[in-house]
Order: C-alpha cells, then structure tokens, then sequence
C-alpha cells in the first residue's frame, strides 16, 4: 500500500477529498492530525502558488507523497475579490460568517451576481516531480445564506442551473458538481497512472 | 473542432509532442510558425514555473488554450546541473555540441553517471484554470556521444534497461519511453476530459 498524504487539516476539505477519492485501490490515505505536519504560510498570489507551496513544503516535512488544495470564490463584479484571500476576506483570524456578510454587502444593490468557485489540486512527490489540476465551478451569489451543509461561502453560492445553495445539498450532491470534484478528479487520473508506473511509491 | 497551440518554436519538441497528442479526437493543433507568437523568457528556476510562465504568456497573447513544456537534464553528481539551464548549459548562444561537450568533461572520471531527464508541461486555459503534468526518464551519461536521432543531450543519454542512446532510437522508440511522453500523455488524459466538459472551447 503507497502512502499519500492530504495536506490540509480543513476537516471539511477532508471529508471532500477522501470522498472524491474513494475507491482508488493501492493508496492509503493518511490526513491530518493522524499524519501531522506543521502549518504553511499561504504567501503565493494564486490558488496554483498556494497549492503547490503547501504540498512541497509538507512532502518534504514528512517525505510522503503530497496532495493538496487551495480553493476559492471569484467575483468578476468585485474585480475577482475574495481570490486567494477568500478565508481572509473580512480579517484575521477567519471568520465564515463575517466573510459572507462582508461579500453580501459589497454585492448589495448589483444587477450582476456571477461568480465561480476555483480549486486547484497540487500533487507532489518525493522524487520532485509535480502535478497540478484546476477545476471551476459556476454560479451566483444569493441575496442571503441559506443551508448549513458545505463550509466557507456555500450558504451564498448558487450553481449554475441549481436552485439549492451548495449549503442545502448533501455531501455527495455537491462533490457530484463542484470545483473541488473537479480539480481533485482530474488528479484521480494522474495518481492511477503513478501507481501503475511505480512512481508514486518512489519506483 | 477546438484549437490548442503548442507553446514551443523547437521543431523537435512539436514533432514529439504532435506524435504523442495524436488521435485525440476533438483538437485541431494549431503550432508556430502557422500560428505565431513572442518569444518569452525562461526567467523561472524550475521547469514547473518556466512551463506555466510560457503558456501563460502565448495563452494570454493569442487568446488560445496552450500547451507548453520545458524540459532538462538532471545529474546528481555536478549537484542536480544543467538543470533549467540545460539549453544554455555552456553559454550563449544555444550550442548542443558545446553542451553536450562540457558535460562530459565535468563527469570526465567520474564513477556516478546516472541522470534523469525532466519534462514539465502546462496548459493553460482562456478562463484562467491551469493545469500541470511532470514526467521523468531515468538513465545515464554515456562516455561519448552516438547517434544522430533527437536534440539536445539525447546522443549522451542511455535510458536505464537500454543499450542505446536516445539519440541511437527512433521517434517512436524514444517516444515509448520518454520523460515529454509521460509528461504530455499525462496531459492528454486532462485534455480529453475538458473536452468533454466543454471547458477547452471555453463553454
């Protein structure tokens, strides 16, 4: 069995992943606090910099193979706002529901509520070499939150074509649709190939 | 049919790559010199970020899904060198002959010939998604250059298990087995999948 490691310890994020990535036969996945690892500054100016720095800084911490995240809400009407600073929107330390509150109001009065989700999934392996895949996922922001499912800013994202927030789906309802599904599947693909080559268990 | 540029002026990159991307129903390979482009500076320190830089840049002057790859010569004996500076290695301008050259005198004596060649490709999206894909081949440097097939340092490259140079293969033979066929196949896989998705055609 090859190890790799989630390196978030975003219980939330997790639970999507292992989700996302069940029935992947010959990895065991190790998380966060079972496997621990030290905490990342996200100093990068994307989702993919961001990425990339959390896997390369843990896989070298713990010398396991390495799959992280970094995701976020774009707003073309806020000029791309929250972006890379999507837990940080309203300060430090995070605050879920002071970010919504904060993206509501810059939104309030606007005819022009799209925005997408953006994941991007970095893999990295101790021999160096790394992988990354990106995933979006489209919609709008709603006039107030509704749901208690999901975390961060579901209770104001509404799909594309959906009438539910992401917080009033259930678990496999949103990993069906979402840019975390996306991102994370595209690597599902990449991850089998390494396993069949050998070099995910450093062969 | 979807358009997606190959992000290189090397002929012999867009020969591989066209081989290995061929049959993938859906995309019509658009290349230079048919579809020109700026030439853009490598100014990143690994492959990864060279890779993303180049299709970032065409991505963003010709509006078009690009495909871009960079790839070197690692050998742990001279510290990881030439590394991202393989095409350069001996100065400039590009002179593979003076490259191949000076790496064999700086392994001259040396008991550790193992290297690896790197292939990092990056396609980048009109919307923004990115996506990244690493191959490696293992081998070694040989004690003198064979064969005339390939660029760069394939005449000193023995792939681990075999008795010929990279330069001494076929393009098929070497595309069987290379460091830019794990790479770009990688890709191939994300590729078929935004197809699918409508995402390459920016649906």
């Amino acid at each position: 069995m090859t190890q790799v490691l989630l390196g978030t310890k975003n219980p939330g994020k997790i639970a999507e992943a292992l989700d996302i990535l069940s029935g992947l036969p010959g990895i065991r996945w190790r998380t966060h606090p079972d496997c621990p690892f030290a905490d990342v500054e996200e100093t990068g100016s994307t989702f993919l910099e961001n990425a990339l720095l959390k896997a390369t800084a843990i896989g070298r911490e713990t010398g396991l193979p390495v799959l992280s995240e970094d995701a976020g809400l774009e707003v073309p009407a806020l000029g791309g706002e929250p972006g890379v600073r999507s837990a940080r929107y309203s300060g430090e330390p995070v605050d879920v529901p002071r970010n919504n509150a904060l993206l509501l109001e810059r939104l309030s009065g606007a005819d022009d509520r799209q925005a997408r989700f953006v994941a991007v999934a970095a893999l990295w392996l101790p021999d160096g070499q790394a992988f990354v895949c990106s995933g979006v996922l489209h919609g709008r922001i709603a006039e107030s939150p509704r749901g208690c499912g999901g975390f961060g800013y579901d209770p104001l994202f509404v799909p594309a074509g959906a009438a539910k927030t992401l917080a009033e789906m259930t678990l496999a309802e949103k990993n069906a649709i979402s840019h975390r599904r996306r991102a994370i599947g595209r690597m599902r693909a990449i991850l089998a190939d390494l396993l069949a080559s050998g070099e995910l268990s450093g062969g």
